[in-house]
Parts: C-alpha cells; sequence; structure tokens
C-alpha cells in the first residue's frame, strides 16, 4: 500500500556527552500494515526536548528508558493516513509519542501515551501545538502556577531563558507583573530575550563576571527560581534566594549528559540555603497533569492572543537532523521551540482560526 | 558583688574543619554589673548544636554571623541571679541566647532573641527543655509535622538518627505508624536507635555495603527524608524517593566544616530526582516559629508521658569543655542531645511535675 519507507531512529547504546550515530541510528524500514484497533500517523513535526536524554539513560526517571533497539521515544505532531480506528479517522491531526520516525502507529495495547486529537479549527498552526500551546508552554505554565507562584512585584529568574520552556516561563512571570532575569549563554540570546521577549534583564552565564551582573540585575534578592539548567548557574541563584523563596525544578539539562569520569557532574553546592532562606523546591512533570492541559492551553491562548506572549520556533527540515538536533539542545545554539519538520500534510488539515499568531 | 568571673568562649577566627583554641578562645572575665532594664543570669545548661558551626562561619545563614572577638552564640537555661527587671525576678529558671558563658545579661536592647521564663511547675528536668522539650524536639515536630507530613504506613528516613534532632524526629514517625529507617555512624549507634529508640531498622553508613542494606531495609522506597546530614548518604536516599516524596531539609552537618580546598564538601548530586519523583524539599528553622512551640512541647510531652518518646542526653560538666563538644556534634562521637552542665542552680529551682520522666 505504501511505497514510501518508514525513516527512523533506533536507540543502540546509551550515549555519554554528545550523541553519535553509534548510540542513534538512523535506519529507513518498511512501513508496518496496520490492523484492527490500529491506525497509521504519518509524523508531521517532531518535538526536540532535553528529557529525550533522559529517556535514552538509565537513569531513574518518570517513564522507561527506551530500550536497546527500539525506535527513539519523541512527541509529536501527525496526520492519519490509515485507519482502523472511528475515534482516529484519516485525515485527523493526533498528537502524541509518535516516536523518532516518520510513521507511526497507534495502538492502545502498546502506546505508553494515549494519542489526542487536536481541536478544530485550530487556534493556532500546527507547530505550535509542540511548543507554546503544547507540553512545552503547558511545562511553563504549570510551573509557575502550583510552585513558583510568582506574585506582582516579586523577582522571578529563569535559566536557559531563550530556551523553549524559559522563553515561555518569563513571558507568563512579565505578564504577572515581575521583575524576571533571565540567564542565558551568549549576548545575542540575552538581547533576544530583553528586546524581543521582554524580559527586565538578562545576563550572560559565560561572561566572566556573570556572577556580578546577576546581582546587579536581581539587586532585591529572588523570590523565584524557574529552573532548567541547575549547577553553578542555580548555586549562585540560590545564594540569592529571598525568604520563602520557591525553585521549580523544571529541568537540569546541565546533568543529563553527565555520567562518570569526566563527564562527571559537579553536584549541587548550595542546598542548604533552602535552611537559610526557608525556601523549597520542587520537581513535576508536565505529563502527569492531562487534565490540566485544558485550562494551561487556554490561558496560553489568552496571553498570545493579547500579544504578550511570542512563541519563538527553530524548525529544521528532514527528520534525518533528529541527532544533530538533539546535541543542539545542550551546545545552546538554538533558539525558542527546536523542531522537526517531517512532512508536510497531504490530506485537508483542519482550518486554522489564528493563522497570523506566530507573526 | 560577684567573686566569680565570667567563663567564656569568644570567637577569634572563623574555622576550617574542626574548632581550635585559635578560633574559639577560653577566657574569664570580669562578671559585667547590670543597671536598668537589665538582669543577670548563671548559665545552667548550654546547648551544643551543629547550627552553631554555621553562625561562626560567614555562610549566608538566617542570622547574622557571630562578629569576630564576640562571645560565641549559643542557646541555654539558666537562673536569674540578680535583676533590675520585674519581668526576670532572681530565682527565674530563663531560656534564651545566653552565649557560651557561664554569666550573660539579660538586655531588651542587644539580645538577638527574647528570652522566656520557664514554665512552673516544670513538666521534667531542666534539661529537658535544651532536648526534647526545646528547640531541639520541636524542630523535630515542626518538620515533620509541617514538611515532611508522614502518613501510617509510609517509610520516613532520618540521617543521622542517633543524633539530637533525629532521634526525636524517627520516634514521632514511629508513633504515627511509619516504617522508620535510620542512618546512623556506627553499629553501635544503630543498636541503640533500633533497640531503645524503637526505629525499625537503622544503617550504618560506614558499613561498605550499606547502600544494599539500605535497599533492604527500605523495600517500598522513600515517602520522607528527613535530612540532617547531607552529601552521599543524602543522594542515595533521593533515588529511592517514591513519588510524590517530601524531604524535609533539618541541616546539611555534612557541608558545615567544608570549605574550599581539601575540606570542600562533594555538593548533592542528585537533586534531578526531584524532577522524576515529582518530589519536594523545604528547608525550615525553629526559630521562625515561636507562636507553635506550645503547640510542639505540648505533643512532645504527650508523647514522653505515653512512654513513646525516649530524651536520650548526653551532657558533659564544666563550660571549659564547649570546644571539644563542639567538635564531638561533627566526629559522631555522642548520642542523643549534647549538653554542657555549666553550674548547678544555688537558688530554690520551681518543683518538677515528672522528675523521672528521663528515668
Amino acid at each position: 500500500m505504501f511505497t514510501e519507507l518508514n525513516h527512523c531512529f533506533r536507540l543502540r547504546r546509551r550515549p555519554t556527552g554528545r550523541v553519535t550515530e553509534a548510540d542513534l541510528e538512523y535506519v529507513e524500514e518498511p512501513i508496518p500494515a496496520i490492523g484492527p484497533g490500529q491506525a497509521l500517523v504519518r509524523t508531521l513535526y517532531l518535538s526536540v526536548d532535553p528529557t529525550n536524554r533522559i529517556w535514552m539513560s538509565e537513569m531513574r526517571s518518570y517513564i522507561d528508558p527506551v530500550p536497546l533497539g527500539a525506535v527513539m521515544r519523541g512527541i509529536g505532531i501527525g496526520q492519519v493516513v490509515a485507519s482502523e480506528r472511528e475515534d482516529f479517522p484519516v485525515g485527523a491531526i493526533v498528537t502524541g509519542l509518535t516516536g523518532y520516525q516518520s510513521h507511526a502507529v497507534i495502538d492502545d495495547a502498546t502506546d505508553e501515551m494515549p494519542y489526542a486529537v487536536l481541536p478544530e479549527p485550530l487556534p493556532a498552526p500546527l507547530s505550535m501545538f509542540l511548543g507554546a500551546l503544547g507540553h512545552t508552554g503547558i511545562t511553563a505554565y504549570l510551573g509557575l502556577e502550583d510552585i513558583g507562584r510568582p506574585q506582582p512585584g516579586e523577582t522571578v529568574v529563569v535559566s536557559a531563558a531563550a530556551g523553549a520552556v524559559g522563553s515561555i516561563a518569563g513571558q507568563i512571570a512579565k505578564a504577572r507583573g515581575c521583575h524576571v532575569v533571565g540567564l542565558a549563554g551568549s549576548d545575542e540570546k540575552c538581547a533576544y530575550v530583553t528586546e524581543t521577549l521582554g524580559f527586565d534583564a538578562c545576563v550572560n552565564h559565560k561572561a566572566a563576571d556573570w556572577r556580578e551582573r546577576f546581582d546587579a540585575a536581581a539587586p532585591d534578592g529572588v523570590d523565584v527560581d524557574f529552573e532548567n539548567v541547575g549547577g553553578e548557574i542555580m548555586d549562585h541563584v540560590m545564594n540569592r534566594l529571598n525568604y520563602g523563596a520557591r525553585i521549580v525544578v523544571c529541568g537540569m539539562i546541565s546533568q543529563y549528559e553527565a555520567s562518570s569520569g569526566e563527564n562527571a557532574w559537579g553536584g549541587q553546592l548550595s542546598i542548604g540555603q533552602l535552611i537559610m532562606r526557608r525556601a523549597s523546591m520542587r520537581g513535576f512533570v508536565v505529563l502527569d497533569h492531562a487534565d490540566r492541559f485544558p485550562e494551561a492551553i487556554g490561558y496560553l491562548a489568552g496571553l498570545l492572543g493579547e500579544g504578550k506572549l511570542h512563541p519563538e520556533e527553530t524548525i529544521v527540515d528532514g527528520i534525518e537532523h533528529a541527532r544533530d538536533c538533539l546535541n543542539r539542545l545542550f551546545e545552546g545554539s538554538n533558539r525558542g521551540k527546536l523542531l522537526l519538520r517531517v512532512a508536510d500534510a497531504e490530506l485537508p488539515v483542519p482550518a486554522t482560526e489564528v493563522a497570523a499568531a506566530t507573526a
């Protein structure tokens, strides 16, 4: 039925440091035929997330490691192109764990998470359902809403401020009337964070005097730390916490590549400051909160409509670049949400209500 | 008026590692004469606490560092021996920041914390108001009550389980129907923790196979970690957290002596587990919660009355041993609350209601 092949990445070895071909192999395979209770999805966009790096490791995590030999797990958006399911008709746009592949099979018996059909009409361009209006934006929203709880006038710090989640977290905090200080890895990114995203300040943590710059940018201390990085940046922030400060532990990207030996992670030195500042730290995983997605998407779509949310995307064409994209996250060379455009929809896509939302 | 001298310790240098004579000097000085608004207290018992070590350092803390040259700060119990204050009559038993000295002056203008007069009749022996019924017991109670919130059947881990706070925290958790696992630094301490204090298990973290022993003692994972130590012990516990686990950050004794160079502290490697386990961590300082002391003391006195609280004390005679006592905390050679008996009361002490409570 299909003359094309399934373009996919299989996990061959658990990487240390950057992901290589020996770790994540690109292969072309026959597209599986579907049977009863199944539907075939053509992947349109694939989300490239730091957490993918956790899934490749044996780190004790919130989800099982990807088995060696299996197609790499990933969150995607696709279109149903063949179906023996009434709930997933041909043409439907769906989101779920498509994996790092051009064609995925929906099957309740094996899916690690249920697929969802996107609403019609779509309130924004497709790609945004993996970014600002997808798990990325929802992560930023829930982290602030449930753990950070920033009050107007408080100082909110966001690490990886030019990244997918950080860029949105900071904009939400700005919309709530906070003094928002970002941390990012280049002057160019910092300029983007302040000029385009509207943060009050952004400190390049690669500058020699970044600690002094940070202190100058956060003269009243830190009430909320939306933490995506960990390590020495977080240690400095922890030493600037105000009484009763809240740390949203969203990500620890500085740790994900670490292993033993020369890649060993230095660890967090300033945990004792939680005592000194009566501060709290809490971790969360967006996938736990599917019941809150409508609330979150409603809020984010509202911000978008008010022009208070700039949903930056870095879109790379072609699934064959997945490995390089994954490494880019750790090299710090992308801005906002990093996505792979895997294919264009062949069948009609539901109308987009706010087609120009990203403009 | 007084022919005796004030026996005191003055901070001369901020210590690194063990406290030496060059850091904390023992001196004998004239006892100050009191004036209007002042009272003179003869110290009876002095509490030796790990947090004293923080106060000697320049670590950013919940209270200012002790200034160089000043008498070392400490929490004591004493008896008023001369007074120009109606609220502190001669003979009254008081508790407050007496400092590491045999005679302290109560003066609202300079006291960092207000003194309190102990109730009459005393519900327990004097020393216990620095231990099980004092800031030590209250710390254990509030940490569990406000942050740990253990439910019956949950697994509660307590590090420094034979120590002042840990020993009480574990007994409270037992009284609440939890499975309680201690960690301590010798087989002898562990035997004491299980046999005398009634913990379900205690693991000697100096044993080569302590990780395996810990896992066997906590087969259902960890719901609450009452953390007094930090470092690699805490890292292992963090890798055994259950979903939604709570870490009470009470102390980080493994860090307090650390400085730069060879004494550097390794840091906490497993903070990312907060994400994986949707866990939280919160620090607190008992001195913030003076309004809760009656509630806490009421609960602890109740446990004591029911025979569910063994209030172990290590009492050393003579304030001249203060420096050694402070170092003992870090050498792990004491059990339960470590106190100095500085003097016997010369004037009548209010009657003790439960004189045999410690028996």
